[in-house]
């Protein structure tokens, strides 16, 4: 089971947009991130689908998130970019075979799937516990000032 | 994100085994399941590999499980057919482009990393709650008592 890679891409830039203070063109986030302009504009697209940024136009036009920081859970961005599907899917395998379940008996889910339910609720659940004001704060606490300070500059360049 | 497909027919395979009270082969487990012996094969190779069923030997020879069902947890089976990895993957995202935070400064993990370690093991603690033997007394509470014997009785033919 593998999560898209974007995911990690598109959190970063999250936490970059909101500590930056000002839009921020894709261009840029690449070149902060050094990594390829069309990567990432088709992460900035999933983001922007929904809801989550919307990139502001003009001379000092860019990316900006659309809601405060703590109104953007890391399960939103989660979800915008690796979808809301959960990674286990019932093919309702009781329904097959010679000794199989009839269709009009599995009213209630199997109980397999509802244990595999279970924990991808418990998953989401404490990804919508963390926003991404929580993370700009961690980030502040953990990173050196120099850098933080330098970054925010370059931003502004 | 999607969970191997093994991870439903593994499950199903455990429970039946352990509803069997007998050793089951694996075309039979096939049969059963309607689903081809070289794709059951394969996930029943990666139970026995992670030491949870075994085969064994001679006229009445098949799959059993190596414990006791309530000893043999949901996660165990998801653990040996998905594997161990976590879904999400820090590739250190930080430390790349002209802002990097140098390796040497990164000793804690990134707190984007830590929020989706932390969820990771909220999923494995849900499904490490849940044993084999919980799915069979919610199978046998939920399943039509006619399929229920049915399938018991097409097991030992
Ligand atoms: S039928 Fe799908 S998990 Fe049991
Ligand atoms: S560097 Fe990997 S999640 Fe932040």
């Amino acid at each position: 089971m593998k999560m898209s890679g974007g995911v990690e891409w598109g959190l970063h830039c999250c936490v970059v947009l909101s500590g930056a203070g000002a839009p921020v063109t894709a261009a840029k986030l690449a070149e902060l991130h050094d990594v390829s302009q069309s990567y990432l504009a088709k992460q900035l697209q999933l983001l922007s689908r929904a809801g989550l940024v919307r990139s502001t136009l003009g001379q000092s036009g860019g990316y900006v998130l659309t809601r405060a920081a703590n109104e953007i859970t890391v399960l939103d961005v989660v979800e915008a970019i690796d979808g809301v599907q959960p990674a286990f899917r019932c093919t309702e395998v009781r329904q097959r075979g010679p000794m199989a379940v009839p269709a009009e008996r599995c009213d209630t889910p199997c109980p397999i799937a509802r244990t595999m339910d279970s924990a991808d609720r418990a998953w989401r659940e404490s990804l919508r516990r963390v926003t991404i004001a929580d993370l700009i704060a961690d980030v502040n606490r953990t990173t050196p000032p120099e850098i933080l300070s330098g970054a925010r500059e370059w931003l502004r360049a």
